[in-house]
């Protein structure tokens, strides 16, 4: 079997994560890099992996069987990922939940009329969590679904802290409530508000001589973001954020309680949870599953928009059919 | 759109688990039960079921577009499964791991001859363990696997201790031992025993006049069952066992820890767990989302015979693709 070829749009910590997961899956290599700096500035950890200006995205239709696209929900996802699916098979992580439909609706549009196959809003939020919850919907009608977020780093969260006068730099942390977990995973269904099930921790580097009091009140007040919660604030250095505060930690649960019998006397806790050391490696490592089923789907000539929902988890695995029945199930 | 037609083959425990979990989703009716009892002996909940003698199996094809088999492993399933799948599109709880590939094989056989689809060996184990096994392997290359069984009663070591002379009734729960899922869910890739990752607790009921000295060292030293773990045995009265231990929970929990990054630096921590009030009735409950998804499969051409690695999670659930996108992605 040949192996199947990646390319990646985008080198930033999620292009990162999906080159170290194609590394360590035999049957994928990659074979390039799309870039929209110089690309003489981008270094891919293997020597064979060649490095593209992205204007040049149409000339290796011949040399990818998946490309991998690892730009941001914001603004590049809606324009880079219909038009990437004109010329590829795609992979993307799009996570604005409110867009997806829109998104599925245009890149569905294009896979077909082109005879590509996509893959959207893979990762673990959306991805794993979200066909956690249709399992366990599907399975429990008679329930209530729960999600938890952290403790984890919310980069959105920290930029938003960035952007006060003053901040220097800043790390933001999502970190579930322990009393609304173990409530929760009770089985007792409790009705939680937003403050009740998580907690905002912020370490803060202050530019010299701001106000930090004015820093605090800002980041505690912020609608949205910090307003509904409760939220600690903790300055510190530069040099401690650099030290305590590197890594991109998360993770989380998704919990469903339900109730069966005749009288929904029993009840039934189902929860699938990530504790994660590294974000985007972990994402990348889902989006690279993905492109192995993408792939598969093309080959048996599909065509058209897929997501998590779509894909039998068969095509998820390096494994056999048979290899899957004898020792998996 | 017209309601699944749902028949049952078996009145059970786990008969009536998939009864309740019919009677849960609008999108299905129970129309009738197959028994080898007498069916004078047997009522269903629902007043409009009819119950059947299992000689007529091949008599009601035209009334029953899945039919659920709620029989045992060991002897009912091997024969039933094939011969139903000859007649219907079956759901089935094939759980002898080991024997997995060959009743996969005879019933694959039988339901493309004759044009049916045939859903294998769901429930939670195998069933939703092994799916969410394939998702953390597949996501995960580097990594390992563990699964803990429990806190939940064992009716297969239950029905070993009321075989042992003197014993009137019994029953053992699996459990798991905390500070070996401690060791696992901190990423810590302990290798454990089975001793070190399961007790059994056997509550019996011992008959008058036996020697009570002589059924615990008959439990603990019972080869495969219980001479590789700790096993605590406690004598009760026939009343308290009704009263304290007539439910028939389980569940567990399957955990991957795997590594990602240049050095494998960064770890990851998958768990899916499960904690339920009636076996049964859950594996009921998966039985019937997995009747769904087989009648979708054969109303769109499909024949053969699909495990749960070969199900898009989509066809699972009553949402259509829309809704599923909209709200749960």
């Amino acid at each position: 079997m040949n192996p199947i070829r990646i390319g990646i749009l985008g080198y930033g910590n999620l292009g990162r994560g999906i080159e170290l997961a194609v590394a360590a899956n035999d049957d994928m290599e990659l074979v390039g890099v799309f870039t929209r700096r110089d690309p003489a500035s981008v270094h891919p950890l293997g020597e064979n992996v060649a490095v593209w200006p992205a204007t040049e995205l149409a000339a290796h239709t011949d040399d990818i069987d998946v490309l991998m696209l690892a730009g941001g929900s914001a603004t590049d996802l809606p324009e880079q990922t219909p038009a990437a699916a004109a010329l590829y098979n795609v992979v993307d992580s799009f996570d604005t939940h409110a867009n997806i439909p829109a998104h599925f609706a245009a890149v569905d549009a294009v896979a077909r009329e082109t005879g590509h196959v996509a893959v959207i809003s893979v990762g673990w939020d959306p991805g794993m969590f979200s066909v956690s919850r249709v399992y366990a919907n599907a399975i429990m009608p008679n329930g209530a679904d729960y999600t938890f977020w952290g403790r984890g780093v919310s980069q959105g969260h920290s930029d938003a802290i960035r952007r006060i006068p003053g901040v220097a730099d800043a790390r933001q942390y999502t970190v579930p409530v322990p009393e609304a977990l173990e409530a929760v995973r009770s089985g007792a269904n409790p009705e939680l508000t937003t403050r009740q099930k998580h907690t905002r921790e912020c370490f803060v580097v202050a530019e010299e001589g701001a106000d930090t009091a004015a820093i605090e009140k800002a980041i505690v007040t912020m609608p949205n973001y910090f307003a509904d919660y409760d939220t600690t604030v903790t300055f510190i250095s530069q040099e401690e954020l650099d030290r305590d505060h590197a890594g991109i930690p998360h993770g989380g649960s998704v919990i469903r309680t339900g109730t069966t019998g005749a009288a929904g006397e029993n009840t039934h806790v189902i929860e699938y949870s990530l504790k994660l050391d590294s974000n985007p490696e972990f994402t990348g490592s889902v989006l690279v599953a993905c492109a192995r089923a993408c792939w598969r789907m093309a080959c048996a000539g599909e065509t058209g928009c897929r997501t998590i929902f779509d894909i039998a988890p068969a095509l998820l695995s390096p494994m056999t059919p048979e290899e899957l029945r004898a020792k998996m199930l």
